[in-house]
């Protein structure tokens, strides 16, 4: 999936399977109820964001989740979570199966979010950034009552732009940083990475949201980036210039996020941590996972209602997870291991 | 110089040469002015206790200080910074040579600080523990006027005791925490060293040094491993609960030493983060240097005045360091790489 060029900088492979599923149906998949298999891990950020983006607009009904284990070896995501080891509706061991399935040659990454056709046991996408947009924009028949306008049309062009700052310097900026094959690759990454942090913290200190004064897109982005910069990023991709914590304005955003209904409750920091640090063996050759940090933090008060902002617009928060889809107690912000 | 057991965990080799340098000589080495040379490295926390202790008590005249570079191959430290690689009163490329010269067959630790007698080009000890309570007590004919007394008779017992507890859970606990090689052992090293460092803080919330009321050879041996503790053992060991800089007892007590003369201007943060991440590729295989942390919050007030305390009791602090022994400015907390 990502590859270290002769300059030592990481490239993420961006060729995912673009079909998309939409309300028209026009690639062959039309959005219905009970069809598709979200398939995520908890700890990637990438998945994380159709996790939030699918609590938030109330798509558990129409639209189940697979979720694959946090650890895996090099033929990727496993269904070690689940009795037998397979995933209950697919039937599949690893999530390779159905991208083979879909493609019997495939060579390219086994990533996670992907949406599965559960009748074929077909993958019918992984491309991430598309993903959620169609939740919010093709799959409103299935929206909940109250569910947000995560991209709103009025917003798109700016939501569009911040986005594209915080993918190559944020999102993805922390695996440059941390993936580096030579020093230089590393410090132009972390410069660019803080550089960008501190116009996030600039832009975020007099308004309490992205884009508007809702949450949108853009802070689902930002946002599961930023609850794995502490547990992961700050030491093992070495983004290391001062903690989430010790960046005021980010830290208080991003709490108020974690706080909100549909945020917080999908983050499993036990299986951010495992994930990164026993998959990497390359940078982590021992595979110990830190105790640390204290993540007690995260449900302090934020204060940036001050800011003023309406989290959901018109909408309202989404009801808590059903019971079957809850980060167990211990893998949030107690214990965190 | 120090091995992982079955269990997974770091055992320190504490086999040194105990050869002392006494003021009635009965190891066959006399205290003498211009005789010995203290080799170091500015990287390591045990030979910047030295290091500390000799500019403390004003011994730069009657001892000169050779200072190997930051990295090192499995031969050890080298003489790489000075001109044509060479120590300029040894004239070796390598402290190994001085090794050999006292014991041909020396197949334990390359280690600083060494003391080494000029005239032979032995090394008459490598006893970091000892060294510094024999600059104490031993050479007090080359001391300073107004150099403190940093093991005074009547604190003697509570120093040892608490000198041996900050050994074994803090200065040796942080490498037990990051060479580990089960997640068992590291979880073990981790606990003992936080509520180590709990119990510290406990203990200098209502005093303002650790034994006494003024700097003693206690305070130099947290020291050496709190300055460390952000740049290194945070990340790299994965001594993560919390930076120094979230532990705000600890951390304006070690700001305090910092701003201290002898202290702070023997910390030279670019050696420091260079010598751990470059030399240990068993942990760090990129060799990738972080440019973090932030360094520029050791120059802040720290407001431990209030505490009370004479920081050099009856005596005075020291001068600046001389021209050829001062830490460029760009490798202190401005830069820090």
């Amino acid at each position: 999936m990502a590859y270290v060029n002769p300059a030592g900088e990481f490239t993420r492979d961006q060729r995912y399977i673009a079909t998309r599923i939409t309300a028209d149906g026009r690639d062959g998949f039309p959005v219905e109820a009970g069809r598709y298999r979200l398939v995520v891990s908890r700890a990637c950020p990438w998945a994380n964001r159709a996790i939030i983006v699918r609590r938030l607009l109330g798509l558990e009904d129409a639209l189940s989740m697979g979720i694959a284990g946090p650890t895996h070896d090099e033929r990727s995501w496993t269904f070690d979570l689940d009795p037998g080891g397979r995933d209950p509706v697919l039937g599949i061991e690893r999530l390779q199966e159905a991208f083979l399935a879909r493609y019997p040659d495939y060579d390219k990454g086994i990533t996670v979010p992907a949406m599965v056709d559960v009748p074929t046991g077909q993958v019918v996408t992984n491309d991430f950034a598309q993903i959620t947009i169609d939740l919010s924009l093709e799959w409103t028949a299935h929206h909940r009552p109250g569910a947000p306008q995560l991209y709103p049309e009025s917003l798109r062009t700016e939501i569009d732009e911040v986005n594209k700052g915080v993918f190559t310097e944020v999102n993805n900026g922390v695996y440059r940083a941390g993936f580096a094959g030579s020093q230089e690759a590393y410090d132009q990454a972390y410069q660019r990475l803080f550089s960008k942090l501190d116009w996030l913290s600039e832009r975020l200190a007099g308004q309490r949201y992205l884009v508007g004064d809702t949450i949108t897109e853009a802070d689902v982005r930002l946002f599961t980036t930023l609850a794995r910069f502490d547990p992961v990023y700050h030491g093992h991709f070495k983004c290391n210039r001062s903690k989430l914590a010790e960046m005021p304005v980010l830290w208080a955003y991003a709490r108020d996020l974690f706080q909100t209904p549909g945020f917080g409750d999908t983050i499993d920091f036990t299986h951010i941590k495992q994930h990164y640090y026993e998959v990497h063996r390359d940078i982590n050759p021992t595979g110990v996972v830190p105790l640390g940090p204290d993540l007690s933090g995260w449900l302090e008060p934020h204060g940036r209602e001050s800011l003023g902002g309406r989290p959901f617009g018109d909408g309202t928060p989404p009801p808590p997870p059903k019971p079957e889809e809850t980060v167990p107690a211990a893998h949030g912000t107690i214990s965190g291991r």
